[in-house]
């Protein structure tokens, strides 16, 4: 197939959903940035409510999708307006980026640049948030972050905070100054390459609302780049805060730029994938040279965090030998096999701080990998485990020294009763850095269903001050996603990071808890669709039961059908009720408003 | 249709599950009873593993089912060999009990009982698990039970207590004494009506393993008596320990005749909405006579657990006027509207002495209800749930004055941060009594996951001390489940039951999460599937991406394909570090055991 030919099916999701409206609102203080949310209409004489939205341009009416073009650089402009970076000719695309072996045809299209350059920063210069966050300066990104995090409000909620935060400050009205302060203090992160201007700004840190990341890429076995494109926007739709392409075998280059350039999201990789590739999958091949090349290649295209296992040190690796399921982590196998077989440390722990060099000009951030994660509940909380993670805290101190934004990455399989004391030593030895884990999965009985197994633990981690909560789907151990098991995923943990957010008190989780509730108590029907984190499946449930359009006006439904309706019982106790407390509210006036009376009153 | 006839669809699925098959263990105080196992075969010279097993004689290949002769009646010898119970000619079926006007052709088909009485306590006996376990007797129901819980082992499993149970005392090893102990003290129930000699013994405790219950039954406005048989056996196949029967509308009693012969498992029901259709859904036209005669038509054909909402009492629902989702217990409302029309405590309250009587004459246990539980995350926690809570402490103390067994239901929609006040305010205020909760629901945004966003809170509350967890489908607040809906509800609370034992740290929970983990990293793919909970959907999503039969042979799978796989670079890791072990253990001896060397040495 030729180069620069649209991919196979370019087709993706696009519409609102359904009683959705897209509303920007502009900065303050950057006056051009327009931070996009979704609001849901409601029947019932009930204000609109107001989203967070993940799902970028493409849910906008007004806009037109195009996945061949890419979506609006809308924060170019306000990168060259720093005026610390420059435009570089950056790294020719070479056929074994791609896995291609020299005159080997590529078997997809090249998404076409049309001439853009990457951006890298001056000699010299860190372009990182946390960089200008500890210069004092308020980034368009910053503001843009406020806004969205409280939903376009002015001014704060006013809610009754009703929670436990266990030790995190989310504070009622979140202003840029606030966004600013967490940055520099290294307890948030806003993953934002300066070559990704195509993404919308967003935050990971305890002390905002929780997040949830999506894995999408293609494997040696199967999928194409278009596929992987429609996962993308398929998983922003249902939510997705961030994605990880964590593509492997062939055109890992090509479909990583159709990624890229369609996504408004950060996207986040594992570089060392990309590397072991290049030496044709022998770890023992790595080179530091070779990964070296391999993060400046994906820096240029705006790759916004890097997953780097820098915390599998020789020691460590000994310490995996008796578990029941040694090492699960891909890249911390790869490290591993490389420290036994060289008998050292490894190049990303050697060459950390060249590591860093090279993120600070580009605004890559860390996250920090847990190469050593337990993979069944037998291995969590190990030595092996914590001793890594006693390494991330280590590096999180030089990454921070040289201005570059970290994460920590966290398990994996870890039963209920010691989900808490990862989020406590993560605190305590990575200095607040937020936390990023995967589930953790609270049994490992149940392939088929590892979306439940773990959404327990993520909501639990959440709660407990993760950040970020990166999806397991129903497939995880068994396959490859599809779009079905992409959407379950990112439900699951939707449900997940909001159950978290109400948990810890945030200000306005309950909003739409509320909305929802008050709709299915008066049996708005398709209020209560609208409001839930899937209209499509909730009004497809109803309909397998009583399908007719007039049902859903109907004040009852096929749980108890008409007579036996217990909200409609309940309307009738409350009219009642308050009747009566009128009524003795009355016959306590009529009474002259004493407050004991003769006991034969009392009994009437 | 005439009486007498099969349903109209008698099949239901029978059959053993992979690679599964059923043991029987003999008693040693009682020889003649036969505790049904399942134990599931595994290669790779792995033992068999033995699990808990709900299915009854439908997964055992030497039986042959036949859902219109009903279940073998194994515990009416148990029964009365202890001479207290009588045969009695008992109630006749009426018309109405079914819905039916006087001479209204009944729609479905009567089970036919052979001329099969009930049985009923001999005058002024009480034949409740309870009196016994008091009276120092351990009953064929004890020792059953002591023999399942340990799944069979004749002594301790002899591992770890790696837990914590929150001031539970789960044992190494469950004795038949420790079992009536348990039920003596309240802590434990056994539902076992005597006119339900066709139930397994299984018990309900928080020093047992955490069970769960599944709704069927059908309502105004769909489904069939062989449909709900179907559900029966099919929410039991999956791992339900109890089904509640929540009929209404029309067959309410001919459906319960079909689904109590067919049942290896408790039944628990609501009588009042039998009893609602009895008075044509006019709550305020329900008497005690009404509902007394309900609950004696219900106990004589074997229902295990009554739902009772008696602690709705008159001054509490006002209290609920406030709410976002006001009452919504369908029981709960009945009953509040009864109060409130007749401006007097209810029957069920009054009476409540009377119940017992009735309930000891035929050992049901109360399943006292919550009919002020929470319907939203909005009212969680509230005045009307605690001030209920506290009245059913009450009711239980006069309920085990009178030896009849009593568990307790909680809620519904509860924030995580307010989970575990619930299970400690139940613990306190109950006597131990063990609790019995839907969900909770941690979230309200999310219809059509709700087995979902109650499965969080079911597993959390089921590590706090919770004894049994009543399933939420994906239908919940939309519709009627399905068979696919069952199945779905059934493992995500398998999940949550088993996530929480883990959690509490029951002695041979890890076991079965060890076995599947060891397959899992010894790509033994068959032993995967069939140590999970759902072995058909495990296959089922594997073959999705790798179909051929060879890949289930294969050492790797789709995620990563042959060359990136973690867990076969782990295999390596684990051979390079015990071989570079025994090189470093026979440096260390050539060198003459001494710990510190050289530099020199020690840099090689």
């Amino acid at each position: 197939m030729p180069d620069h030919l649209p991919p196979q099916s370019p087709a993706v999701t696009t519409g609102p959903l359904p009683a959705s409206l897209k509303l920007h609102i502009a900065g303050q203080i950057h006056p051009d940035i327009r931070v996009a949310m979704r609001q849901i209409s409601v029947s019932g004489g009930e204000p609109p409510l107001r989203v967070y939205d993940t799902s970028g341009p493409y849910t906008d009416i007004g806009y037109s999708t195009d996945i061949g073009r890419g979506l609006p650089a809308h924060r170019h402009d306000w990168i060259v307006a720093r005026g610390d970076v420059e435009h570089i000719a950056g790294r020719e695309q070479r056929p074994e980026d791609d896995g291609l072996k020299a005159g080997e045809a590529r078997k997809v299209p090249l998404f076409d640049r049309q001439g853009r350059m990457p951006l890298r920063a001056k000699a010299g210069k860190a372009v990182t948030q946390l960089a200008y966050a500890r210069a004092g300066i308020i980034t368009p990104e910053m503001e843009y972050i406020a806004i969205r995090e409280n939903l376009g409000r002015a001014s704060g909620f006013g809610l009754k905070q009703d929670g436990e935060s266990f030790g995190a400050s989310v504070p009622d009205h979140v202003t840029p100054e606030f966004v600013r302060d967490e940055i520099a203090r290294g307890r948030a992160i806003i993953p934002a390459n300066i070559n990704h201007p195509e993404s919308e700004p967003m935050i990971i840190g305890r002390n905002f609302l929780v997040k949830i990341n999506a894995n999408i890429g293609n494997s040696a076995v199967s999928s194409s780049v278009a596929e992987e494109v429609d996962k993308l926007v398929w998983a922003i739709r249902w939510g997705a805060d961030n994605v990880m392409d964590l593509s492997t075998g062939r055109n890992i280059h090509t479909t990583r730029e159709w990624i890229l350039r369609n996504s408004p999201v950060p996207i986040g990789t594992v570089p060392i994938y990309q590397a072991l590739e290049k030496v044709e999958g022998r770890a023992e091949d790595l080179t530091w040279e070779i990964f070296r090349d391999t993060l400046i290649e994906q820096a240029e295209q705006g790759v916004d965090y890097f997953t780097i296992h820098a915390g599998v040190r020789l020691a460590y690796v000994p310490m995996t030998a008796e578990r029941v399921t040694g090492i699960v982590s891909r890249g911390g196998s790869i490290m591993a096999k490389w420290c036994l077989a060289h008998h050292k440390e490894s190049f990303l722990y050697e060459h950390f701080e060249d590591i860093c060099e090279i993120m600070r000009a580009y605004d890559v951030s860390f996250s920090l990998g847990d190469g050593l994660r337990p993979g069944s509940i037998a291995d969590a909380n190990d030595r092996a485990q914590f001793a890594e993670l006693e390494t991330l805290g280590e590096l999180t101190k030089v990454a921070w020294a040289r201005d570059v934004q970290v994460m920590i990455e966290g398990p994996g399989h870890v039963p209920m009763h010691k989900i808490k004391i990862n989020m406590e030593k993560q605190l305590e030895v990575c200095g607040e850095a937020p936390f990023y884990t995967l589930g953790p999965l609270t049994t490992d009985i149940a392939p088929g269903y590892d979306h439940i197994t773990s959404g327990i633990g993520a909501a639990m981690i959440g709660w407990f001050g993760c950040a970020m909560l990166c999806y397991v789907t129903p497939k995880e151990h068994l396959g490859l996603p599809d779009r079905d098991d992409v959407k379950t995923g990112v439900i699951t943990y939707k449900i997940a990071a909001h159950a978290a957010d109400l948990a810890k008190g945030h200000p306005a989780a309950q909003l739409r808890d509320d909305a929802l509730s008050r709709a299915r108590f008066e049996f708005r029907w398709r209020d209560q669709f609208n409001l839930g984190l899937d209209p499509e499946t909730a009004e497809k449930f109803h309909d397998q039961t009583l399908p007719a359009e007039g049902a859903k006006l109907a004040h009852f439904c096929s749980m108890c059908g008409p007579k036996f309706c217990s909200m409609k019982i309940s309307q009738e106790v409350r009219e009642a009720a308050r009747k009566g407390m009128d009524e003795m509210s009355q016959t306590f006036r009529d009474n002259g408003g004493a407050i004991y009376l003769p006991p034969v009153a009392a009994g009437d």
